[in-house]
């Protein structure tokens, strides 16, 4: 039974002595700091120290934390921005864990979940796809699985895919039935990164800097992969990126609430110690605006967050709670970090403050993941529904 | 022990039933509805149903519930404008039985305590007063006891006291040392409505109509208190309003919810009747997008209402955490309604839906109980007292 | 030619000495202060001082303004509620003088305008429709007119028909053509208010209170208009409504402007008078930011009002700029009327300050006259055809 | 006469054409396109087409546009983020040109204004210090100028200069009398780039990377400036510097207009073509919210500025103006370029499109030339002072 207190504790800790150094010294750009070479020292550092993969099944060399319990060790390793990478629950690895300790056979457990957890390799979840494609509408889906005697042949094109360079290996979701705006026929692959005819094209140019092996556009041509690697059922792969949606959105919700801690801790030293017009900052109401602002909206973040995590862990779809918790959480930690560098004045648009990279690393969540539009589309839908059925 | 999903459930049951249709024909106005008169009618079918005073102490009468036990009952009070008054949960009684519950002696107790739990009489909280007196910074404190023989002479006016008109007794804060301005000094003292000196002087007129006793000035003049009346120690004033203050905040929070809640599915119920430009207009971004904000600022209510109310389970003071969720809810539930009345269009500023008066009602929330700008600046305080400490 | 400056003076000084005692003493409600009588006596005042219809046409008697000259006159009207009725700019005979004056024959302005805007009468503007009829789409219009042989025969219901108890004369839009969904085939008819089979059902209880003859539910039956009273041509109805519709949106920004103005006022009295925590509300950061974000909102609603009246005195359309000006005003100004109920704390939502009673007017302007969703969807329309057409 | 219509146009095409280009390519980064050979590039081809220094006075060469005038020009400038440097029309050159033009002796126009104008150098301008020196509060200005026999001693610290590497001379504000904390004692110096003495430490590590030369970090070490580089008088500085302050802004404003614009076109462009949920992006209601609002924000925007730089073209200070119209620009632009990146989706976070370098350009001007709060503070006491005078 891990103590979680402690545990918090000691990310704490090992983030600040040993990550947040490295970080701020490359203002957050993970090739600048060495990239994969940087990612196996520190999780080297932490897999001494007992931290390394607190979410991963206890098989594999985890710590199984629920949901619950993962919240205030991810917030922890958030608050650098190369803390969950060093801890190893950066995404997308850490919601792959999730998806393949619930789905994997017990051959693909251990030729893919156990060398993930353990650290010996990246993963990338392909399934967002260029226009017209799969985006914030998943129907759209374009890349093709044709059956061959021993398996399957991929063919398509895939764009945003987080961590795709230099991968272990992916999971690919590709259509194995129906036409594009279809609601099914979508499967998922396994697939090694070394697998012939997975190509990455290009980095794209993203303002964030910090997740390794950047957001790639990758191309698929007659990538073979075997019966054994299919992952789940064959056409049931929109209902198995359900399982790994929820917790994903959660646990980028508690990074994410890390570093705008950390933005919000920077501006509060900050207005503390300088003066103007006759007094600390801290004392002039427009900044104790902002301070109060963000100490409210980090609070309800956190406390959606929980809420959402309860009923995970309780074992329900929670659908809605996480698509609540994760609108709320983008836009309201955007919110704190622009507050933390308005408070901050030049220097909260500088270097010399770690404030404008969080708020550049921050800003595309909320769009990665789901827009807000969308997800509120989905929350509207819902609340309708609800209440003219109970009116019936 | 008390189910408590079943008694959400029977009070649902009750709200709608008995007190909806009366709150709706008098447009939530309770002098127009029947004053006193109603709420002894409403109290004695909540009372058959055992529905009354679920906060109350068990020893009174009362269904004992805790903090977290009372949101879903309170949240279905509130529903209608006159649910709490009919459960006996209403503002300021029920934030007094709570500092009776703490602070008060056995005689006190049976002499004030047991009728207010049983609806046998109202009562009232005076401690605003009119400027430059005691408002948001309590310390302006100006009404007077000077001591006497065998008891306190009051002498003085306050301001805004919910219920004042028909109170069966009044919790009297005044001064007994120091002066205004002075953060200590205070004493609380116990007055039976019809004890000589005290005038009502007028109604205040504001916006909100459904709070049975009105919003009144008073006079204290040569009100003679006896020694037994004080309550709690004396100059300890301050301290105890602390002990009713947070719960006090967070029950307003339980209640306003419910009404918000209403306000969200009438709007509801009516874009998905109604159409144009085609098509229904629950089908429709703009009106989604007030859909889903709602739901949004709901969830976020009662997760950061949930957060305080299990640290006053706990025994903590809870200051930060009900001060962010008073406020929180003061300007969330606030832009569910107003929302909810633009979905509405025309009717949504009519009579003919409850959002525009539910609206009316809620507005000085933003305002009573600590101003969102007073909470904003003690949040701040401690946020950066926190940090500056920690840094140390 | 007309001093605009001393005009605006003098109606300030009109409108501050005569209207706002009055004004307040009823709390703004039109029918508590006396409704029609009222008007009589406060538009006699207003004629001896030569205020009376500053927007009225030359040969009618009014002054002859421009839009751009109108802002400023409006504006000190709007100071009081009652003073756009005193100087008869009121909606919605206002906008009903500017239709006429375009549209109306030599008999017709002489048997309608003149004795509208010598205050002889009242008029209303019946469009809107109870759903499923002409709202916020005005292409539902339900309203039949039938030809008969010397004129029309109308038959339908309205709703929220500003003005309609009392009304002198009805400019009534009813469908000539075409089925309700279709674009055309409306026309405007005159019809005095005594015509036999225009009924008003009932004033609509809404949250205003300061608009003379109410907002009213109407049935027609049978109504005969004879053929000269077609105004304008048959089946052009709609056109028309746009000539109305754009000077009729800025006029409303005016008067609104002047209300929320007094509300600003009235707050930084408050503020520079009150004091808690050892200063000035006045000083104190976060009252500063309320103060100086009415300012700015301020500014800018006169700043596009004054961009529109430009466009439409030049003689255009200006159906983006006075949408726009429109849009921003109605949410700007009521944020401004928020901000100073917040700064007046408890006084804020009393009728001590007329503040309260401005929040309860001005909120319906976010619907009235096409809600803020139908504005931004018609902006949004015309800037995405704007981009494609100069791409191509 | 100019034609500024024409100018307008033509400015646009020559921008669209030359510039965006290298813009593009660089994306925004101004080192990496080339620095100063840029610049000297571009100015040239500008030089060629009559489009150089629309700002500048006509004894130098240049089109003596007034701030109305330019306020179409400079918007088609800021259109490329390298546009305003290669019109000269940038920031902080242009706001010396106006200072120097109404301050500058004969003999400093021509040694310094001269060559500004026509391009042959760039300058800076020396205020803003370290903590704890001039900021947002000039009085706590630090750097002395001591009296010597023919001239003036500098030294002191400067942060934030923008322009300052590779500057061909700097307006250098410094004390002359008083101590920090003092209202006046100021004055301007005028010294070339090379003086000795004059040490670019480092470069800032700002967010924003177009504009050349930086923002630096300066020290002056005994930089002696002789008698007739006084720019002005003695202790004059802080009125000077209010000289520029006003007009500064607003081109400001015109400068960042223009990039916020493109990115509303771009946004537009996008979701013009892109499908999701079987429609157009741009048919779907949350988009056009979005959309509308951009063009909301951006024509409140334009109509502030318009009224602001009128009342400068009329001689006024216009201090309130400017600093509403600076204060809602900057707030208002950031959210049109924000929602901008959130219409296009992937895309709006990275270098495939333009929206997410101007988000990068554009956010640090809620804090350059006085952040929000500043202004807010200085807008809100005016606003007291005007209602309490009045009031009197």
């Amino acid at each position: 039974m891990v103590d979680v207190e402690k545990l918090v504790q000691r990310t704490t800790e090992f983030v600040r002595t040993e990550v947040l150094p490295v970080d701020d010294e490359f203002d957050g750009d993970i090739e600048a700091a060495g990239g994969d070479d940087l990612r196996l020292r520190l999780q080297g550092l932490a897999r001494e120290r007992g931290l390394l993969s607190p979410h991963g099944p206890l098989d594999c060399g985890g710590l199984g934390l629920s949901m619950t319990e993962r919240a205030g060790v991810f917030e922890a390793a958030g608050y650098s921005l190369f803390g969950p990478m060093a801890l190893n629950v950066n995404a997308p690895d850490e919601g792959n864990v999730h998806l393949l300790d619930h789905v994997a056979t017990v051959e693909q457990r251990s030729r893919f979940l156990a060398p993930l957890v353990s650290g010996r390799c990246r993963s990338a979840f392909a399934m967002t796809e260029p226009s017209p494609g799969a985006g914030s509408d998943p129907s759209l889906l374009m890349t093709r699985a044709s059956k061959v005697s021993d398996g399957w042949l991929l063919n398509g094109r895939k764009s945003f895919i987080t961590g795709a360079d230099g991968a272990g290996f992916f999971i690919i979701m590709a259509r194995t039935a129906g036409e594009p705006g279809d609601l099914g026929g979508a499967t998922m692959f396994l697939a090694p990164g070394d697998t012939p005819g997975i190509n990455v094209v290009r980095h794209i140019g993203t303002m964030d800097r910090s997740m390794i092996g950047g957001h790639c556009e990758l191309q698929f041509t007659d990538v073979l992969v075997p019966d054994e690697f299919v992952l789940g059922g064959v056409d049931e792969g929109f209902r198995y990126a359900q399982v790994r949606l929820g917790p994903a959105r959660m646990t980028h919700v508690m990074r994410w609430t890390g570093a705008a801690a950390r933005a919000q801790e920077t501006a509060i030293r900050y207005v503390a110690e300088r003066r103007a017009f006759g007094s600390r900052l801290a004392d002039q109401g427009m900044v104790q605006q902002m301070i109060a602002d963000n100490e409210i909206d980090l609070a309800a973040t956190r406390a959606l967050l929980m809420k959402a995590c309860a009923e995970l862990d309780a074992g329900e779809r929670a659908s809605v709670s996480t698509s609540i918790a994760k609108t709320y959480a983008a836009e309201a930690l955007d919110r704190v970090v622009d507050r933390a560098g308005q408070m901050c004045g030049g220097l909260g648009v500088s270097r010399d403050l770690p404030v404008a990279k969080i708020a550049r690393e921050l800003r595309p969540f909320r769009i990665y993941d789901g827009p807000s539009e969308v997800h509120r589309w989905s929350i509207a839908k819902r609340a309708v529904r609800n209440v003219t059925e109970v009116a019936r």
